[in-house]
């Protein structure tokens, strides 16, 4: 394994127990000897569900069943390997969850339409699913309600560190939970990379409403970053609301009672997403990118896309180079409405460029010792109305060749 | 200077003088001192002239002005300078052009909106324009038919090698001839990148068939490239004909007579697009990437394009891996329509996943060879009707790191 992040969290959050959910992680022996690669998880009979999965046409087997499963908006169990992502394995890799979606049903006594799957690994190998599905009755007999790190190393494939995350919420009167972990760092593009995330709460909340205030969040966060701009086969978000905390249920993900819930939700998504871009292969800076002035907010996450990945921004910022030209050249090729003439850089809170034009009293050193830090801050305004966005990504370095030119061998 | 690409060409081509045609190169010190940084070309008055320009919605200054000069359909002069791109420079910048302009037209003897500019180099610097009017006249007294070699080296910026083309054709009886200069090595994108093309012919041809001969040529070569996935803001590819030939004139593009003129363009354009891949920053693999079975050529262009700009596809090829898992991951990103399970990826001409899933007789052997070469085919069918498109990129090396990040330094 790579050596951990420079950008990695100090350390791994405090995860309480979350009433209806217990987990247990294990080592299958699905690619590496020895390593956990197994992760069950058990939830309450009443638990709801929502899911966000990759927009990519070529999904892998987990996220078709994923996908259609949801259609029940009920979940009692999940079950998530790394080290094979079951997909590209045609109608025997449709085979392969079949027969883990039956064992866990019968480990956990659910129906198959409460069990969910996730795989992320290697492409294009079959999944030795019987080494899942013998694993899990040891599994079921390991659950408890701690196990959040473990779990979150389980999911864990070229990370170099295990992601969660936590937040406590009010709602009318009633304190709920909300726990999170997530596993990526290559393949990360919006929509939505090998991307895996597993939200868990107490809070009682109708499958629909739930749903709706995962598109939202999702939106704000894992589709708001990126490290390559490659898209992942398997790319999947779920969010899971087992009810035992008791409170009244609302019909709408707008009833004010679920305001500071939304919140917080969308806080521990952007905080899981972000933790993604930290553990980006080969990344030595986070940088975050705000766009103003554009035509409407879409307009403006497109341009802040267009220059999170652009390699020549990207490697400009490894080299410590703040290189506004490249972040014009990657407003331009956004294809938005910008106004060439009018057009602002603002890096590391110094303005830089404006009205089209670097600034005669531009002062270099500040400017330099920014680009020398961890934390790199570009704000582009394109001139043109309100539309705003903030997207996340990480710099392009040689340690993201070096990763990736010898990853399967 | 870098080394020059592996991938260069044994040679600089030999090209003819081009009857109308008379070209002088020359150091005016835009940048750096003692390189040759600056272009005059002089034109007979009849010539017609036609272009194809970036569509980045942060076009420079010297790509405004060709727009609309090209509306007259006229060239008598083209000046090009390296160094320094006028580009995010505001007004200032057209002023710029519009001196240079002035001082062209003054030493040719023609109209201003028969004058045509372009410049490459440094994004966001005033371009030094009285260093280019002082050293047009002496330009004008060294113009001759034969200086394409110094001509191609004048516009290069990071390019390691000069590129040039040429082609003999007949038209109804008469020979032309079509001789072509390009530069370009990174912020090599469709649409079109840092990429400059200058093609001449003594065929006489109007401008409107020009024109329409040019946007289809360039669809199959400089909009089929790509290099970092890069727009410049600075693009530009133009073709001019002095009519010296003396061939009849043809009121379409579509006119028989002109087939093998058409042909040997389109072929002379792809053999520039494709010198511009093998200069590429870093690159140590030319790559030919072909869709085909897609639900039509675009979307078949698409899906290549998707392939050819993916980073772990590029990286898996710098470091000779055949992984076609994420060729797959490429094809699914692309948003086209794919068939999962009727995929087929042929590598170097070795089917290696057919209906969706790896050959269980793949043989590895003659692969590994494959991608060990310089060349490196790839064939993707998607399985869902007749389109296809190629296009051509280059791996991504440790090389493009270093060049990039410390290109402004």
């Amino acid at each position: 394994m790579a050596d951990k992040s420079p950008l990695a969290p100090e350390k791994f959050p405090d995860l309480p127990a979350i009433d209806g959910v217990r987990l247990a992680a294990g080592a299958c022996g699905i690619r590496y000897k020895g390593r956990t690669d197994l992760l069950l998880v058990e939830m309450a009979p009443e638990t709801t569900a929502a899911g966000v999965f990759t927009k990519s046409k070529t999904a892998s087997a987990p996220v078709d069943w994923c996908r259609k499963a949801l259609k029940g908006g009920q979940a009692q169990a999940l079950v998530v390997n790394s080290g094979n992502a079951n997909a590209f394995t045609g109608k025997a890799g449709d085979g392969s969850v079949e027969r883990t979606v039956a064992a866990a049903a019968d480990v956990i006594a659910c129906r198959p339409s409460k069990v969910f799957v996730a795989s992320t690994g290697v492409i294009g190998e079959m999944l030795p699913d019987e080494k899942l599905t013998e694993a899990l009755p040891k599994l079921k007999d390991a659950l408890d309600g701690k196990s959040w790190a473990t779990a979150a190393e389980a999911i864990m494939t070229t990370d170099t560190f295990p992601k969660a995350a936590t937040r406590t919420v009010d709602i009318d009167g009633t304190k709920v939970t909300i726990n999170g972990i997530a596993k990526g760092s290559g393949m990360i593009a919006p929509d939505m990379a090998t991307m895996l995330a597993f939200v868990f709460t107490d809070a009682a909340i109708p499958a629909p409403v739930l749903q709706d205030m995962l598109n939202t969040g999702a939106d704000k966060s894992f589709n708001s970053i990126t490290v390559d701009s490659d898209t992942s086969t398997s790319d999947t978000l779920m969010l899971f609301a087992t009810g035992a905390a008791g409170n009244d249920m609302f019909a709408s993900a707008d009833a004010p009672a679920l305001d500071e819930f939304r919140d917080q939700l969308d806080d521990l998504l952007i905080d899981l997403a972000q933790q993604v871009v930290r553990d980006g292969e080969g990344a030595s800076k986070f940088i975050s990118v705000t766009v103003s002035g554009a035509e409407n907010n879409m307009a403006a996450k497109r341009i802040a896309l267009s220059i999170a990945n652009s390699p020549l921004v990207k490697t400009a910022i490894a080299g410590e180079d703040a290189n506004w030209g490249r972040i014009v050249m990657a407003v331009g090729k956004a294809g938005e409405k910008a106004d060439r003439d009018k057009l602002s850089i603002t890096i590391g809170g110094h303005l830089i460029a404006e009205d089209g034009l670097a600034r005669n009293d531009y002062d270099e050193a500040p400017v330099a010792e920014h680009m020398k830090g961890q934390e790199i801050d570009i704000l582009a305004d394109v001139g043109i109305a309100d539309g705003r966005a903030t997207v996340w990504t990480c710099d392009l370095t040689h340690g993201y060749i070096t990763i990736n030119a010898d990853y399967r061998s």
